[in-house]
C-alpha cells in the first residue's frame, strides 16, 4: 500500500546503496576511524562553513540525544525543552535513564520561545529554593520541530543569544534538518545553525540513509573522551563506516540538499492536495510533516487506500493524522493519495 | 594493504547488499514491524529449534550486552563474567553505567568454568555481610570467548545447570557465533545453545553484516516492554528493516552457516601459515582469531606488509599479535600474509 | 528570633533525646538489627492495625522517596505526581538520578484528583505511540500536600481503588502525616492509609525526630533485598538505633499523636491571629503550614521581628509567605507573632 | 552481652549527647546553614591547617563515597580502589549505582601502594583499547584500612605526586580516621592528609557520633553545586544541625583525638590480652580493629561470652575473626574479654 506514513518506511536513496556496494570489500579500520567518515567530516565542516567544527557519528535520534546530552549536562543539571519535544514525550524516559531531568516549557507552534525560556531561567534563579532544584542546563531545540514547524533566523538568534548569556549550550536536534533547509521561506542555514548551536546532529534516517545522524559539535566544542562516552553508551558502530559512506555520500554534490528539496516539492503538491481535498489543517507545518483534521468515518476509510499516521483523536469526532513525504514520494504515490481522497472526503 | 586485523574491516556479504537493494523502495512499518524481521524471526525460531523463542535485534555488541542485562539484572543484583569478558574490561564501564558491577571471576583459557562460578556462589551466601554486598544475578559468557575459545557442550550444560539451581538467567554473548559453530571440532549446535542459555544474542556486525545483532529469548523469555526499554536506551532503530532484511538473508538457506565455515576455513589455513612460519602460539583457538607471540622486530615489519591487531605486549621484547578470518577473506589474502610472513620471519 | 520558618528548624522532642541518652550505652548490632527498631516496627504495626506490615527506617525524606520510589518501579517505568509534587520540584531531581521519570499532572489544592490520573493513565494507554513513552507505573502523594491540604478518606479511597485496578502501587509521602494526622477535621487514620496505600512513610524529621523516616510496605509488600537496596543508595545507617530509639519513642504512649495535636493546636491558633491580623490566605490549609499574602513592605518588616519563610513572589507588590507550627511551637512564640503582626499589618 | 563486634554498637560520646540536650531549643535554619555547622567547619579548617578548606557534612560512610565519588568522576572515569576496599566489596554496589566502575588493585595489607597504582596508570595508557576501557579517575584510600593498618606518610606522599602527575583526585575514605590519628607509630597528621589528599572524610559514626561525616575539599576544591548534588542523592538532613552540633563537640578541646586515644590505648591492651591469651593474629594492625585466627570451636565457646564479628572461615577448622576496641570500651569490658579468652583457649 502506497504510504505517507513517515519519512523512514522506505530504505535509503539509491546513491547511498551503491556507495555501499562500490566500497564493500575495501578494509578498513573501526569504530570510525575509516576514510569515510573522515571524508564526510570534512564535507560536513564545510557544509558548517566551520573548518574547526568536530562531528561525530551516531546510529539513531534518540541515541543522539541521549548520548550528546548526557555528555553535556553536570549531574545536578537538567535540559529545557518544549513540552512537545521528542525528548520529554516519545523516547521512553531516555534522558531520565542517564539521570538527567528534561524541564518542561510550554510550546508554541512546537517550538521554544526565547522569552519562555527567558522567563523560566529567571524564575529559577528567583526562587529561594533553587539549590534545592534541578538546575537548567542546556536548551532542546527540533528544527524542525516535532509539528514540522521552523524557527526563524531571528529566532534562533535570540535563544542563542539568551542560552551564552546564562553559558548553558544550545542543542538542536535536526532529524529532519534536510526537510528544514530545504523548506520555501526558511531564512536559517546550515552555517548559521553552526555559528548559533553549541552542539547539533544532521538527520540521517529520515533524510535518506538507512540509518545514522552526523553530530556536529561547532568551534572545536566536542566533550572530551566523547567517543568513550559514545561507546559507554552503546553507541559506537564497529563497522563505523556504514555512516561514514552514507554522510559522505549525502554530503556529495548536494545529496542532502536534493533529498530535502524532493521532499519539499512533494508536501507543497501534498499541501494543494489536502487543501483542495476541503482538509482543515491542524497547524500550518512548512516542511514534509503535515496534520489534517477528519471525520472519524473519513480516516477509516481513507486507513484502507493509503498509510498514514494517527496523532491525535481530539474526541468530538474527528481525529488529527499525519501524513509525511520524503525523499522517495513519487508523482503517483501523490496522485494516488489524491484520488483516495477524491473517494474519501465527498 | 590487506588486512587480518579484525573480523568487521570489511562491508557485509554481498547478498546482504543485494537484498537491501531489492526490497529498497518497499514501504514497511518502523521499529522492527516490518516483514522482514518478522521473517527473519521466524528463520531464526526455527534454527534454534524453539517455536517460543522471542527474537529481538538490535544494532551492536556493547549496546546488546548493556540492554539485555539491564533488563535482566534487579537493581541489587550485579553479573559474573570471566576477568577477560568484553563487559569487563572493553566496553567502556557500559554495564555499570546502568548502575550494575561487573563481578569477576578468573577467566581459564578465556572462559569461565563452572566450578569457578559455583565457588563464587558459595562464598558470597557463605559470607556474614553478603546482604553489603552486589548479589550475583546472572551469568555472562561469550562464546567464542574473547579469545577465540570455545565451551564444549558439557561446559556449556554445568553452568546451565548451575545457573537453574540458583535461579539466576545464562546469559551468551554471540558476537562471533558463525564461527564458533562453525568450528571443526565444535559439539555444540544453536540449538543447545538455545535450550541451555536464557537469553543470547547470534551476532551478525562480525559475521557478514553491516551491522545487527539477533537476541533471542528463549522460550518466550523476553522482559515484559523490552522495546520500550530498547528504546530508552537509544537502541531502537527506526528503520528496523535494515535489521530485518539483514538477519533474514543471513538465516535463508544457511548463509549464517555458509560466512562461519568460509572464515573456519580460512582460519585453517591462517593456522597452518602461521604454524609453518614458525609463530609460537600465544593460545589455542579453534576459530577465527589467532593469537601468535612474534619479536617486536618482526612485528614492526609486519606491520609494514599486512594490517593485523597488537594484542598485548610481553615486556620481553616480544609481542602477542591477533589475526583474524572473516567471511571475506580470500585465498589472495592468505598468501599474501604467508609471503609477508616469510620475509619477516627468516 | 522566634521562628515560624518550618517544621525543622529546633531538635528533638526532649523524651526522645532523653530515650538516647537513657540507652546511649546499651551495645546493639548495627544497620537496624537491633532492639529499638524490632520494637518500634511493632508498634507502628500495630498503629497502623497491619500485623504484616514490613516497616524500615531510613534518615530523610528525600532519600526515602527516592529508594523506595526506585525499588518499586521497573526501568520503563515512571512515577506520577502532582505537579507541585515535592519529587517534582524540589528534591534536585532525586528520582530521575535513579533512571526514572516523574509524570506531572496539574495539581488541585496541591493534591492529585483521581479523575485527572485516571484521564492520564487512559489517554497513555490509548495513544499509539505508548510503547515510545514512560510507562506511568506508580502514583505518589503527600499527605498532607506540599501546600499543606488534606485527601479525605474518599480520595484516598478513589485512588486506591483506581491504584489496584491498573496494577500499580499508591505511595504516599507522609513527611508531616502527625500534622495530617490531627488535623481538626480530618477523616483519615493511619490504618486507612495502611489499608489504601501500598507504601508510604511516617515522617520523623519534621515531626518531632532529629531525623528519621519509617517506610511501611503494608500486607508485607516490602521489595525483595531492600536492605540492599537501601545500602547500594548511602541510605543504611550503621547506628540503625538511632532511629530504632527515635520512633519507638514516638510510638510509645502516643507521643507522634501528641506532636501531631500540638501542632495542630499552635496552628488553630495561628490561623485565627492571621485571620485577626487581616490577613489573605493565599490557600486554605487545615494543617501546621500556613500561607498568607502580605504587601512587599509587611513582609519586610515581619522579617525584622520573626523568621518565616518566602514562598512566592506574585509580582504584583506582594508575596506569599509560609508561617509553620511544630510540637516546639509555644504560646510565648505565638504571642509574639501575634505583636509583631499587630505592629506591621496596621 | 559485652561486646567487641565493632565501633558503632553503642550510642554516641555524652558530651555529644549533652551537646545535642544543650542546642535543642534554639531554632536554626535547616540544610547545614546553621551556626553549628559553621563552627564545626571552622574548627575542622583549623585542625587541617588549611583556612581554605570546603568542608560539608553527611550522614554516613557509603553515602559520603557515592556521594563525594560521583561528584568528582566525569562519565566516562572509573575510580582505583584496593580489592578489599570498602567500595569495592561492602557497598551495595553504591558506586556502579552512580554510573561508575570501581578498578580493583590487589591490595597489599589492606592497602594501594603507589608502585601497583602507577603500573595500573601505565598498562592503561598503553593499552591499543584504552578509549574503548574505562578511564582512571580517581584513587581511592581508606586510612585506616579495612584491615586496620595505616599508610606512613611516605606512602601518604608517594600516592600524592602520583595522583598529581596524572591529574586525577585522591580520595581518603577515614571512617575510623581518629583512630589512625591516634595510633602509636603513625606519623600522619590531619594537616597531611589535608596537604596530600584532594578530598577526604573525617568519620563521625565510628568515632563517638550518633551519625555523620565530615567531608573535607582542601584548598577550596568542593565541585560546585555540591549541596545540590547532596540533595539529589537523598544525602542533604533537613536538621543539618545534628551534623553540626556532633562535629563542633568533637573538634571543641580535641574530643576528636580523646575519642581516638581512648581507643588506642583500649587496642594496646587488647593486643596484649590476645597476645598472652596465645591468639595467632591474621594481621599486623595498628589501630583499633584486631584480626585473629582461632579454632572454630574456640570461635564457638567465645560466642557465649562476648560479642565479635566474623571475618572470614579459612576452612581448615580455623575461623578469622575481628576484635575492636571504640571510645566506649571500658576497663571491664577488656578485662571481661581476657576471662572469657583464659576459659576458651586453653
Amino acid at each position: 500500500m502506497i504510504s505517507f506514513e513517515n519519512d523512514y518506511s522506505t530504505g535509503a536513496h539509491p546513491r547511498i546503496l551503491e556507495a555501499l556496494a562500490a566500497t564493500n570489500l575495501e578494509p578498513t579500520p573501526g569504530y570510525g576511524g575509516d576514510r569515510f567518515c573522515e571524508s564526510a567530516a570534512a564535507h560536513i565542516r564545510a557544509a558548517c562553513d566551520d573548518e574547526t567544527a568536530d562531528v561525530f557519528f551516531l546510529t539513531g535520534g534518540t541515541q543522539t540525544n541521549t548520548v550528546v546530552i548526557s555528555a553535556l549536562l553536570a549531574g545536578h543539571e537538567g535540559v529545557i525543552a518544549a513540552d512537545t519535544g521528542h525528548i520529554a514525550v516519545h523516547e521512553a524516559g531516555a534522558i531520565e535513564a542517564t539521570g538527567h531531568k528534561v524541564l518542561t516549557v510550554p510550546e508554541c507552534d512546537g517550538k521554544l520561545r526565547a522569552a519562555d525560556v527567558k522567563a523560566y531561567l529567571e524564575a529559577f534563579y528567583a526562587d529561594a529554593s533553587y539549590t534545592h532544584m534541578v538546575f537548567p542546563g542546556m536548551v532542546f531545540i527540533a528544527h524542525p520541530s516535532e509539528l514540522g514547524t521552523l524557527y526563524s533566523l531571528a529566532e534562533l538568534e535570540e535563544l542563542s543569544a539568551l542560552c551564552r548569556r546564562y553559558q548553558i549550550p544550545l542543542y538542536l536536534d535536526g532529524a529532519r534538518l534536510a526537510y528544514g533547509l530545504a523548506a520555501p521561506d526558511t531564512d536559517v542555514t546550515l552555517a548559521d545553525i553552526a555559528r548559533l548551536a553549541d552542539a547539533f546532529y544532521i538527520g540521517g534516517t529520515k533524510c535518506g540513509a538507512l540509518c545514522g545522524e552526523a553530530v556536529v559539535f561547532p568551534r572545536g566544542g566536542m566533550p572530551r573522551h566523547f567517543l568513550t562516552h559514545a561507546k559507554q553508551h552503546g553507541a559506537l558502530l564497529a563497522k563505523g563506516r556504514l555512516l561514514g559512506v552514507q554522510f559522505d555520500t549525502l554530503f556529495t554534490d548536494d545529496l542532502y540538499g536534493e533529498v530535502g528539496r524532493t521532499a519539499a516539492a512533494a508536501a507543497d503538491e501534498l499541501r494543494r492536495i489536502l487543501r483542495e481535498a476541503g482538509c482543515t489543517f491542524f497547524r500550518e507545518s512548512p516542511t514534509n510533516q503535515q496534520f489534517v483534521v477528519l471525520e472519524n468515518a473519513q480516516v477509516e476509510a481513507l486507513a484502507e487506500r493509503i498509510r498514514f499516521s494517527t496523532w491525535e483523536k481530539l474526541g468530538d469526532g474527528r481525529t488529527v493524522i499525519r501524513l509525511v513525504t520524503s525523499w522517495s514520494t513519487t508523482p503517483d504515490d501523490l496522485a494516488a493519495l489524491e484520488a483516495a481522497l477524491h473517494e474519501v472526503m465527498q
